[in-house]
């Protein structure tokens, strides 16, 4: 059994936002934080930030509160951000190699090291410049997600095609999925997160438009 | 006062959903659908779907359904996807590239046509081969807004810029954020929409660790 089980979903999306906050007061030279101080800046009360910190373990030190550096490495492990995942990317169109571009992965320990497409017209090619990496069929994926040791698959496939890949990678064995095709995964038996971009922006313009209905 | 006035948030973002679930079965050539079969695909109940399309208008045939052409065009409206919005990108860097070359936002009517930066080494290039847009500085910023009808602004800057840059953005005009920096951005006065990929990254990466916290 995890030992995530039964702890709420908003409590664990907020650490990563305790997180960002505690990684931009390390960057002032801050030494210490306290819950209200923390709260603030999400608007969030102090009781609500003690209350989610509790749920992972004891942080605070009496009379000091949290000590920044100590809460960021504790944040980080709960996170699991403290260690390197091999991720395959399925899709090598423009969503897929706009993603290769995106180093945020790796600075969260997210290593791309295999992309793969059904295109046979993409298959073969290298992308990466950086990496040079070449696109492999579909065919390949699961030997590459057992010989590579691969645990996460990045999904920017067309929402036609999400379920059948996704089903794939579960199938090779990986062990979670980011899924930024624009469909519900439903019924999937390993973790999926979802980046809708097109819901954002459909949020947004729907507030510049007013919600029009004429 | 807008439109979108006292409509719940969530509802709100349903109707993205709603919409992709139509796009889906309009591609399918169904011609109607009724609310069960509309939340079925998303886990909602049938009462959860009139209710929240209740809020926006009345969209229901008796003894039909919905029909999937003529619900896909109300709520295109209603989320203000069926027109098209002038947009600046702010950041050149990484992110800001991987986005220009992301065809999602003009699927969705928004057409970046300008994109600033303030580092002097990217500033003068050109970053997007297909539609050879120059950097600019950002002292053109307010101008440019102005002149070519710049609605909505997408920062795809560092934390540590960003809520500068955002005020900059609403001081030129713009109506709306995109914001994709990890820093949440409090008090604008206009409406933000933020994507932050590394919240997601960390709730996946979380799952994958199983909240290890030894």
């Amino acid at each position: 059994m995890s030992k995530s089980d039964g702890i709420p979903g908003p409590a664990v999306r907020r650490l990563s936002l305790y997180l960002r906050q505690l990684e931009s007061l390390l960057g002032q030279g801050k030494r210490t934080v306290s819950s209200r101080e923390l709260g603030e800046a999400l608007s969030l009360t102090d009781a609500q930030v003690r209350k989610d910190l509790a749920y992972f373990g004891q942080f605070g030190h009496p009379g000091i509160g949290y000590r920044v550096d100590e809460l960021t490495v504790r944040i980080r492990r709960i996170l699991g951000t403290d260690r390197e995942w091999n991720v395959a990317l399925i899709g090598a169109g423009n969503l897929g190699r706009a993603l290769l571009c995106y180093r945020g992965f790796a600075k969260k320990g997210f290593n791309v090291i295999a992309v793969f497409d059904t295109d046979k017209k993409i298959v073969g090619t290298k992308i990466d410049l950086q990496e040079g990496l070449t696109v492999l069929p579909m065919s390949k994926l699961s030997e590459v997600v057992r010989t590579q040791n691969i645990r996460l698959g990045i999904l920017a496939v067309p929402a036609t095609a999400a379920r059948q890949v996704a089903d794939e990678l579960v199938e090779a064995g990986v062990q979670g999925i980011l899924n930024f095709a624009p469909v519900t995964l439903k019924n999937m038996t390993c973790p999926v997160a979802a980046v809708d971009l097109t819901v954002h922006l459909e949020q947004l313009s729907f507030q510049l438009a007013g919600g029009d209905n004429t």
